[in-house]
């Protein structure tokens, strides 16, 4: 649709991605067919996935350490769970350039903030977050273009040297992102709200169809419902990031999920009494606020 | 896809069309599609509806009476909402032909073989349930497509008449649906399940998501995440045809409504309490669930 995009000006040099899975693989994949950087290392707890990685072109090799992926990058993408980031951290700090870029991909931000920016070299982190990626996980599941188009979020904080956030910016915009700069905290409210609280109900309502008996199981695989379908389409995330991301947001899912509860107490209430008046209100509500979010 | 459906023998003869909007008309343009009727009637109770499905080329000429239309019909078609039934079927059984087949096309069953069953011809009703449809509503969003590859159920009680039944299972089939027989209860337990509870899941979310202050708003319209949009979709349904489905099938949603909070709040104790290993078992199972239902 749009122009391949690229990176001007001579890349900024050796990029060490930490995680080589389906983000930390598209970054890769993405920065160097722009042109944004001039070789790739790979660092994983996976003999196996680094392997995988250099056979399929994400990574030129691996390293056998943190720090050596590190030592010389001229970008370090951190792209591993939340709560791994305190101790690569400090497997980090004596190891990266003080002009190096360090930014993660996770999906929860004040957290990452926390673990890195008192650790690192001064401004030198920046907290970043692709809303991409599908229900595949791995290197196989890595693309050059799996940003173009979706908005890469970019929270910097007073601290952030400017021409660091300046590189990020670039960087994420080669690789055919839409970069949004936006507070660490409100990225956790955002993200908790339209996307968390959605895996929520996702996953819940994904349980409560399948407790049904076997004569209905067997039925509703036959009919394959589009609404069933697409409402618990997130439910097949991998559910060890899923519990992260709740854990590590949960300061902000679990008021959210409060009010999902109230909510769905406030339809079942209507429902139990044969309120048509209250329930025709609630969904009418429920439909004017949705189709305010999403128009079309 | 697969070859043009067709109908094989003479046509049934004329088709009523009680309630020309998106499944009414859609039912009427696949049946003379597949040359099954020879002409269709059509009555609702806007005569600017009836005007523009004479327009679209849905409906030859319309009733002004149920009386009028079903009145030499070989066919009736009721899509109309299913407590308009009981009201109908008084109108209809004085003037409907004792040989003639009349369906409904709504989405819970039981109400509709205990409305119209008692009160017509007998044997000549068959609850019938298309399992087609968009969040579009009018005749303009009728098709002579829609219901190909789709289930389209029908429900035979002891009492259907046998010729009535293999016709009314002809002419679903001649649509290009995939007709799939089912006990009438049987069906509202499983479209409670597979349909009607991701709806009340959908509503709720929408509205707990809605009730976010404007600057998550704002940040969210501009996100557009696929996991909010795909989880919502179908709250863009028709409040007033979702509060009647759910208040005709409320003895089925209810207790579905019970297990999808209850699974919420387990889902919402373990992150409270930082339970890492019961969340992601949870989880898990919600995934390993939607796996089996939904495979691929």
């Amino acid at each position: 649709m749009t122009a391949r995009p690229t990176w001007s000006g001579p890349p900024l040099g050796r990029m060490a991605v930490i995680g080589v899975g389906q983000i930390g693989g598209s970054v890769a994949l993405a920065a160097r067919a722009a042109g944004a950087v001039s070789e790739v290392v790979g660092f994983g707890r996976s003999a196996e996935t680094l392997r995988r990685a250099r056979e399929l072109g994400i990574i030129d090799r691996a390293a056998s350490s943190v720090a050596e992926a590190a030592g010389g990058a001229a970008v370090v993408v951190l792209a591993t769970p939340v709560r791994s980031l305190a101790a690569l951290g400090a497997e980090l700090a004596p190891a990266v350039a003080r002009d190096a870029l360090v930014f993660d991909v996770g999906s929860v931000k004040v957290p990452a903030v926390r673990a890195l920016e008192p650790v690192l070299p001064a401004g030198i982190f920046v907290a970043c977050h692709p809303v991409a990626g599908t229900e595949r996980v791995g290197p196989e599941a890595a693309s050059a273009t799996l940003f173009q188009g979706r908005p890469c979020i970019v929270c910097p904080t007073p601290a952030t040297d400017a021409t660091t956030l300046a590189n990020v910016c670039r960087l994420w915009a080669a690789t055919g992102g839409d970069v949004v700069k936006m507070d660490a905290a409100v990225h956790d409210r955002v993200l908790g709200a339209c996307s968390h609280l959605p895996h929520v109900a996702a996953y819940a309502l994904a349980a409560a169809v399948a407790g049904a008996d076997g004569e209905v199981l067997g039925q509703i695989g036959r009919l394959m419902t589009t609404s069933l379908r697409d409402t618990t389409r997130v439910a097949a995330s991998s559910p060890a990031m899923w519990r992260d991301i709740f854990l590590d947001n949960r300061g902000e899912v679990l008021p959210l999920v409060d009010r999902l509860l109230a909510e769905m107490q406030a339809l079942r209430g209507a429902i139990a009494a044969g309120d048509s008046a209250r329930l025709e209100a609630l969904l009418a509500a429920a439909k004017e606020g949705r189709d305010r979010l999403i128009p079309g």
